[in-house]
């Protein structure tokens, strides 16, 4: 068996490895997928989706778990593979600044099993310069190999939760090694199994492309989101203003509660920190507003509300409030930096009568959030995140109707 | 004779008028243009061209001109028109807020040929709300009509200098009225000469789409060229990854040295001053932002050449620098607001030896914007403002080769 027909091993089973372990085994290839979730391991040993809301994961999860693709939680397991991919989570701590912790435990596990030759691949979204520095310095300390005894490449994942198995066969992937030799050999590999993939000149190249993605998403949704407040300020209808102004050279985007979830809102974090760290506070200035007009969307919101209850015949404090939907996403059980989860918050900080009621979410989902559930028809109003739009009972409204 | 097929009067034949009514003319309709300027009017009625980078224009021009489009300088000569289109220019004054003399004066000219009945349509970029309050209030003053007496609606020229008149042929262009009639009055009227045309509910929803438009530019723009410093700063090559980041759902544009023009870097302020009047500053931060961005880029490049300058064996103020390329964009005979006019200046204050090359100007050109002229050959280090490269003459770099 060629080197690059063996086995390969994906080092995190979560939102983004899984589909990604799944879409290996389904192109033929054995996959080791460690995961300290057992829990998670075990299902997919069973066969059975651990993620339900991924289209297309559980036809692959059903064919191939516990067959061509064995979850484990145990690293030595995968001691045999030549060829690691890792896809765990990077977060950013209280002061923006990436926390690395779950990254370096993993790559210090792997580093115990890495041997010569072997080649590591990064799909973890990073600060550029990451894979370089802090990847390799870890993956050299735990392994007691040199940096030229094995091969470091980066390829970003490029998945939208609900999409990635389709992201994966379709959508264009890019992936570039530390030095030439680690971006030929990762190319060969991830050819087996990406159709639409793209050798670029370095694994920090491939950083910033993911990164800049992220960026130009946080700006244009900070974008739509003043323009979107403009309009509400100027009696303009934003909605049939973007219809006509977008066309093949515009593309303005939705306006929103803001950005949330582990990408969009995180990475451009990655850069201004590493220019306020070089004190060029000049080069993010653009980016840091962005991201402050976004996250201040919630109290832009919040004021928004608090002028609707002006409509209703009684005091403000007994104005039953129901904020209808506080995930980061519509239908996606996941609260990470979810603004409506802190717009739902701040009301409630405020004194305001809060509730919650979403679609997806349990009486004890939200109980778990610090909030109280109501059936969206027992509230005074009702505000929906995703279609930013007021629902009223009518029974109590001072003018019978509202805009 | 229908009115809707009556002669129609295009007041203002500038880069944006002159096109329009040359379509206009090519599709039976006779047209007459005013505008201040005798010289151009007797140009036109030659059937001679004053625009030739206009693509496609000479020929109508030579078509029509004098012929079914005639071309005056006196209001008077267009007072049995019945439809009437402003299209005069609209500049900004030092502090940024909108400068209405040559509007005003064109609608007052206009106001004392305006007949009951008449219908009028401005193409100016405007701040959202001015066909509603300004333009109808000096209309009403200077015909001595009240508002109800003529139709007033706006649809903004979407035009580009070089592609205006495959623009107005195939680009969508939207129309909206002050009120229903005038709206409906005046899509009949653009519907014989614009196949691509869609009403919208005012005029301004239709104002506020072209604003957002260049908002949409500006701060993409910017978005670039703050993601072209930090890969600078940070030794990535912008290019490459800016070709792998975009895809159908990104679009990162291309960085400058800033942005010029009448357009792009006017509309934004509109939106900006009229929140700041409103005491609404956190409306407009991303786009005043943006603004900054992206006018300080010729700081930023002024650097850059400051630090390719240490690479020659002579003192800094002996380098003979040249900027090859002072008008706004390439190719186009213009200087409002160009950044590369402002860089070559802003070189020449900080006393270095700095010069011009353009191949469209003339060596009286370059002398008549206070600067001198000299063949990009016969400087040290030449900056081409449009690539954002560098080149050298090789006999006094201290390297020898530069990246």
């Amino acid at each position: 068996m060629s080197e690059e027909k063996a086995r390969i091993a994906v080092i995190g089973l979560g939102n983004a490895g899984l589909p990604l372990a799944a879409v290996i085994a389904d192109s033929g290839i054995d996959v080791i997928g460690v995961d300290i979730n057992e829990g998670r391991c075990q299902l997919i040993n069973q066969g059975k989706n651990p993620i339900p809301e991924e289209e297309g994961l559980e036809e692959l999860i059903g064919l191939h778990g516990g067959k061509r693709l064995i979850a484990t939680s145990r690293f030595i397991d995968a001691r045999d593979c030549r060829n690691y991919i890792v896809i765990v989570p990077l977060f950013v701590d209280p002061s923006n600044n990436p926390d690395f912790t779950i990254m370096e435990k993993a790559l210090q596990s792997l580093g115990r099993i890495l041997k010569k030759g072997d080649l590591v691949v990064l799909e973890t979204t990073f600060p550029p310069g990451t894979t370089d520095n802090k990847v390799r310095r870890w993956l050299c300390q735990s392994s007691g190999l040199k940096e030229e005894d094995f091969f470091l490449a980066y390829s970003p994942e490029r998945i939208m939760t609900g999409y990635s198995i389709s992201r994966l066969r379709d959508f264009p992937k890019v992936i570039g090694g530390t030095d030439e030799e680690s971006g030929f050999r990762a190319y060969q590999v991830y050819k087996q199994f990406i159709s639409n993939l793209h050798l670029v000149s370095s694994a920090r190249v491939a950083e910033m492309i993911k990164v800049m993605e992220g960026c130009y998403r946080d700006v244009n949704i900070a974008l739509a989101n003043e323009l979107f407040k403009i309009c509400e300020e100027m009696g303009i209808d934003f909605s049939e203003a973007r219809e006509y102004a977008n066309h093949k050279f515009c593309n303005i985007h939705l306006p929103s509660t803001g950005v949330g979830g582990h990408c969009i809102p995180v990475y451009p974090w990655f850069l201004i920190k590493e220019m306020e760290k070089r004190e060029h506070f000049d080069k993010c200035r653009l980016l840091h507003t962005s991201r402050l007009v976004n996250d201040e969307m919630i109290q832009y919101w919040a004021e928004k509300i608090l002028l609707e209850c002006m409509k209703f015949d009684k005091p403000l404090s007994l104005v039953k409030i129901c904020i209808k939907g506080i995930t980061f996403r519509e239908g996606v059980k996941e609260f990470y930096h979810s603004r409506n989860l802190a717009l739902a918050k701040l009301l409630a900080d405020k004194g305001l009568d809060v509730y919650v009621a979403d679609p997806i979410l349990s009486e004890e989902d939200v109980r778990g959030k610090g909030l109280r559930y109501l059936k969206a028809v027992d509230a005074d109003l009702v505000f929906d995140p995703f279609e930013l739009k007021f629902e009223v009972s009518g029974r109590t409204t001072r003018s019978g109707a509202l805009p």
